[in-house]
């Protein structure tokens, strides 16, 4: 992996800067990869909104931000408007369907994250937890289990078993997703005949 | 304050990157500058060192790293010993003195931020708050109010008496600090005469 960008973007309150330092410090501390991880703040941060960056390399890093994310995990409508067009041509996009209602884009990997947040786990607030257990189950971007060391060694004692329920809440609608996907196109292809 | 660099460092549990968010948001969101927070993991992450960095401007930031501090907080002797050299000249050193023994300058504000957060508030873990409090009180680098609010935003509920009490000691450290350095300052003068 020479140099890969992400980009974490959602509202004030979604956890996205925890969440950008739970994915720096699995693939930094725990996959033992070179990361930067940055939060800038300018007349936006007013306005509510919340962004973090996430940069992997095998090598020393030299620009720290995300230029081009090859990663954009988009929390809310607002985030995803203002930041799509920043990703790769060939980038991942990850939203939270439950916030994220217009998408001008089919090639979007969308999960109700919030909603799984609420309705299985009963906790809105771990909604970053599940976002990344499903980031991470789709893109192999650091190992599930330094996900799970990094995330147990930043929440708040007494919270380990609904962190790690979060975590599996959002592997399992990933393996969900994909696999709806999948079966799709095995009916588009048969649809081809 | 066209740029303003800042660099916080001492061990891994010493919360020095939540430290470091408190104190972008307290300068980002409160203050409405622009601010840069950023955490770089290589292999000296491994290690146990912890390192955050702000910048802090009224104008928009381009290389969003500490390049030269202005000010270092050093909250164990590694990370003193590690990061004095890069400090400016005219920049200002903070150590933890329950931590850093061997200081290579007298020009350096030496508060026992662990040991104040151990015996006076009853929980060494809010020795990064003491710490906060004490160099805000120093440098005036963001206003007391943006940092109490920055720091109440992001701690966890039920612990907002303890977190008020931990700025609190940290400014009143400071307060104690400067002025027995007046007062040998005074001595001084008057061994002159």
């Amino acid at each position: 992996m020479h140099r890969y960008e992400i980009r974490l973007s959602g509202s004030g309150g979604q956890g996205i800067i925890m969440a950008g330092i739970i994915l720096a410090e699995a693939a930094g501390i725990y996959d033992g990869k070179y990361v930067c991880q940055t939060q800038s703040y300018g007349p936006e941060a007013r306005g509510g909104a919340s962004k973090a960056e996430v940069v992997i390399s095998d090598e020393e890093i030299d620009y720290p931000k995300a230029v081009k994310p090859d990663l954009l995990l988009a929390m809310n409508q607002k985030s995803c408007d203002m930041y799509l067009f920043d990703l790769k041509p060939s980038g991942t996009l990850i939203v939270d369907s439950s916030l994220v209602k217009q998408l001008p884009t089919t090639r979007a990997f969308t999960l109700p994250f919030t909603r799984i947040a609420r309705e299985t786990l009963g906790k809105e607030l771990v909604a970053n937890i599940v976002a990344l257990g499903a980031l991470v189950e789709l893109t192999d971007v650091v190992a599930p289990g330094s996900l799970e060391a990094a995330v147990l060694a930043r929440i708040p004692p007494g919270t380990e078993d609904l962190n790690r329920k979060a975590l599996e809440a959002g592997i399992e609608a990933a393996r969900q997703f994909l696999a709806q996907r999948t079966e799709s196109m095995i009916d588009a292809d048969s649809l081809d005949e």
